[in-house]
């Protein structure tokens, strides 16, 4: 046995540990037992989840943190079960490493008809499947090129920020391979034209220096294309009025002055559309043009109007430029950005300052129930610095866009795949990025993988409809025993679909749990100390304010459950606003929607904007 | 409105409970709200499940006692999350018709960036997926041949017993389409050639009478092919020897005295494989010739003295003849059945009377610890005629292998798929299907639906890691008030994975929960006499003995959990012996086997067999 050769799973797993992984999600199979024999030596944990879509959420959680995670399931049925959290980490683009146990290359080859096939003798089925959802694919069939096959994936799967897809069959994960790669670090750097980027600098800062009534609206893709830092520095350094998307919320240091919240389009307040749609300079960061992100696309602004940073890309005022690194260009603007240059803009009107609103709420009376319309706004209180705090979707993701997030806080919400069940498995991820505590950041020099302590607490707000979905997470964080706090609101059914269509209706209904039995059900210690077990039921804000105000359930530490009652038909006033909307825009008051008729406009939302293209993602 | 015509959605539906659907599965979401509207007019009852995962298990569950079952998800994220189970359904032919809510046509054909899409535009791809694991499929996108689309894929489904993937456009549910041929019932007539069905029953008849050491070999497709009846009757007019797989267990009634047991091969009494190989003729009846069906291909004869009877065709020892249909050649075969040309014969060794060996065991002590080698053939005796009896891969499968069953008892395994928590959802499925009481059968003239009254018992026999992939699958027995009993097989862990690779390895642990709180946690009513809940928990075979002879847990009515504790490195006999004869064959002791050598021996379990194509099935 030669010094200069590694087993292949070795090879995987070390260079996974190396690029930023700690913990590794998955279920054990029969395709991939002998593989997992090499987490634990590559200074890996194993998380052992549930089951594979959990761990696929726990996945996409992990990585929307870290920026990268590693999945390991078996070929065939563990694969199928997580490729919905696959899709779902594409189209938002969390960076996931999908490993597939495979059976043996020979097997394959002579097509035997092997369980956890269709016995159909197709070994490449799942794969081609796989290959719709995931930006880079490889088979492990051949020692020769394995290793650079895992860094191309691997190297893809981080720059793209999208889930890979890696087939190891059985036989190969002692194929022996060359370790030489191992011995420096995995190549992230970034090939751009410098002049270029130069002029397009020039070009961006002369529209900034001419505007009168600029605008900065920062999107989630932001901080997948490693650009959050720019964004803030944008943000800060030029002072312009400032929005997110709700994508994008959290981003953005909230107590910024100029900082005014989520800019909600048709669903957000009367003036603010208007007075968006009338800057003469738009900077948009990282956009996800989704209907949900967009409020219906109301939000998408006028590119003629608008310089938007893509990855790869900038489109100034209608014009695409290719070849630059959004990174790169970004730091080139602020580095020859001129404050004595920039114009001094604040709005006349009032746009809605997230932070006044919040201090303007009135105080809670011990008897008062607790409603959508000022839930969420006040439970900003209770958030700290170093904080990941996820909403679900339906109304949690909705309600969520009221909070005032203190600084350094991230927000995990999903605005476009929208999986309900996706963010308890998501939650379970991101505690276990939390402890982690290492950070991952992509520099001009590559990737910078820095150890730090653990910075703040994981506090989810889920929907009891969702919670159904994927209850088990709830396992892996005690398996793990990972510091959560769940706030589960708990309304009675799918309340989010009961204002869709069917608010009476008996298919809206979910099956009513005894949620709080939660953890004691999945095998919470009794009296441990070291990792503390904690239940809580609210109705009225006078036993909410009593949670939120124990010292214990403030910690984090351990894992927390509140069970928040809310009513059946309540929700966040957007919610109902967007409906509402719809229902006008279906008696003809929006006369430049599109032009086929739909039949069911509920669940469209779609109104009129100025750059109808922007609303097709070209692929 | 013209009487002539109804909304595409109350056609859909319609049609459905026509063929013996009476309970819809799934899960509602954005895109199916509206369609929801008219399943309980249409004479159907919503599930409502809990998850799309366990919803398209229940649907499978369902769909192999009723013969078709119905499930409704959600585009994108609800039809991914249940692709594994459809694609179970495909290969074990489960007929599931699945109906997808997706978004409006004018949405699609503009390619907007819409929610539960990847946001490329691209409306295609989820069907693109689905058609690899569906035999038909359709997107109702035009009202005049919608209802002839449905028509066609609802046969298709049907007829091949697997299943079909229809997209529903939430503006096309109130399509109106005609009404005409819900008049008729939906042709599932089959048109073969009967001369030619004639000739072949003269040869394999001819092949019956000269035979001298006969063998029947029923395979589990047997019931997919709606020959069940058939094969019983086959076994019984002849006489001869007769073992089923495991997969085909349960379609033959167990009380004949020419009953052997399951077909073992390799992992079998050690005279039974030379015996079978021995035999001049072998009937096989609809194989599944995957290698857990089959013990590593030991089990598949030789073509050269088998007819093989497969739906469309049969291979009379050798000659493959096609465009017959099997039930009608094998009534044919019966009703020209000489008896007194058959051969008379009895196999002159003990092959194994799996009745004898059940009345052979020794009575068991109080204080008998719970094992593996006797457990599941004692169990034999809790059963009743009617009963439908799931067993989850793992220990549960391979232990249920012993059974020896009452006459019409149903038995639920996986054989090639081995998804494991699919027998949990699959049993909800069955025990609506219990209820529900219609049986379907398909007859020469179409489709027989009879309605009768519930028959039996459910009862399922689960693991501790299998339950935790769908637990969620109880709420939904609890929510639709279905009895059912589970024995819940606590070994500790993934002892089916121990015993392939990693005995004492962590990643083959899972956390531990507390099992018989399952029904207090899943929202069981406490006092209700209409739907009473029981727990209980074994360690010995006293404490066994005392729930078997309870009458309430033996009355089957409500949801009663049994938490049987076993040892965590316990395993059936034929586990022990197909891991010991994989090591024996990797020390060479088994020359014959595949070429290629494998670097993962133990989870290939491929041994020879006379007929190595017949590993391989043709796409």
């Amino acid at each position: 046995m030669s010094s200069t050769k590694v087993d292949l799973a070795e090879y995987l797993f070390t260079r996974l540990r190396q690029i930023g992984v700690k913990s590794v999600f998955g279920v054990p199979g029969d395709f991939n037992l002998t593989a997992l024999d090499y987490v634990a030596p590559a200074g890996l944990d194993w998380v052992g989840n549930a089951n594979e879509l959990n761990a696929g959420y726990a996945a996409d959680g992990y990585a929307r943190i870290r920026g990268v995670s590693a999945l390991v399931t078996t070929g065939g049925v563990g694969e199928l079960s997580t490729i919905n959290a696959i899709a779902g980490a594409y189209a938002e683009m969390a960076p996931v490493v999908h490993i597939v146990g495979t059976p043996a290359t020979h097997i394959q080859g002579q097509g035997l008809c092997m369980h956890h096939t269709l016995g159909d003798g197709n070994f490449r089925l799942f794969a081609d499947m796989a290959a719709r959802v995931t930006v880079a694919q490889t088979n492990l069939v051949d020692a020769d090129t394995a290793a650079s096959e895992i860094d191309r994936c691997l190297r893809t799967c981080v720059m793209e920020s999208r889930p890979v897809y890696i087939e190891l069959p059985t036989n190969m994960v002692k194929a022996r391979v060359s370790r030489a790669s191992l011995g420096k670090p995995l190549d992230f750097s970034i090939e751009t034209d410098e002049g270029f980027e130069d002029t397009e600098a020039d070009l961006i800062l002369s529209k900034i220096y001419a505007s009168k009534q600029p605008f900065i609206l920062v999107d989630g893709f932001t901080s997948r294309y490693g650009i959050s830092a720019e964004a803030d520095e944008l943000v800060r350094e030029t002072g312009f009025p400032t929005s997110t998307t709700p994508f994008g919320k959290g981003i953005v240091n909230e107590s910024y002055s100029n900082f005014y919240g989520i800019y909600a389009g048709i669903a957000g307040p009367q003036v603010y559309m208007p007075w968006a749609r009338g800057c003469d300079l738009v900077l948009r960061l990282g956009p996800l043009n989704s209907d949900v992100n967009t409020f219906g696309f109301s939000t998408i602004p006028d590119p003629k109007t608008s310089i938007t940073f893509e990855r790869d890309s900038v489109d100034i005022c209608g014009t695409r430029y290719q070849n630059i690194h959004v990174k790169h260009l970004l730091r080139r603007v602020l580095s020859k950005l001129d404050r004595s240059s920039l114009p001094k803009y604040t709005p006349t009107m009032d746009l809605g300052d997230p932070k006044q609103i919040l201090a303007d709420l009135p105080p809670t009376t011990d008897d008062e129930i607790i409603a959508h319309d000022t839930y969420w706004r006040r439970m900003s209180n209770f958030f700290r610095p170093g904080d990941i705090i996820l909403t679900e979707t339906g109304t949690p993701s909705i309600g969520g866009r009221d909070f005032v997030l203190p600084p350094h806080t991230t927000l995990i919400n999903s605005s476009i795949w929208l999986s309900i069940g996706y963010m308890l498995g998501a939650c379970a991820g991101a505690a276990q990025a939390q402890r982690d505590g290492m950070t991952t950041t992509m520099t001009d020099e590559g990737l910078d993988v820095v150890e730090t302590a653990k910075k703040g607490r994981t506090i989810l707000f889920e929907g009891d409809g969702s919670f159904q979905m994927t209850a088990q997470a709830v396992s892996d964080m005690i398996r793990n025993r990972l510091d959560v706090i769940i706030f589960l609101i708990n309304n009675d059914g799918y309340t989010i679909e009961r204002w869709i269509h069917g608010m009476k209706a008996d298919y809206n209904d979910c099956q009513p749990w005894r949620y709080l039995e939660s953890l004691d059900y999945f095998g919470a210690p009794k009296d441990d100390p070291s990792y503390p077990v904690l239940t809580k039921r609210a109705e009225t804000w006078g036993e909410m304010n009593l949670i939120l105000a124990d010292p214990t359930v403030q910690a984090g530490k351990g894992l927390t459950m509140v069970e928040v009652v809310m009513g059946k038909e309540d929700a966040p006033d957007v919610l109902k606003k967007l409906v509402e909307n719809v229902s006008r825009r279906s008696s003809g008051e929006f006369e430049r929607g599109p032009t086929t008729r739909t039949g069911d406009k509920k669940e469209a939302l779609v109104i009129p904007t100025p750059d109808e293209k922007a609303m097709k993602v070209a692929g």
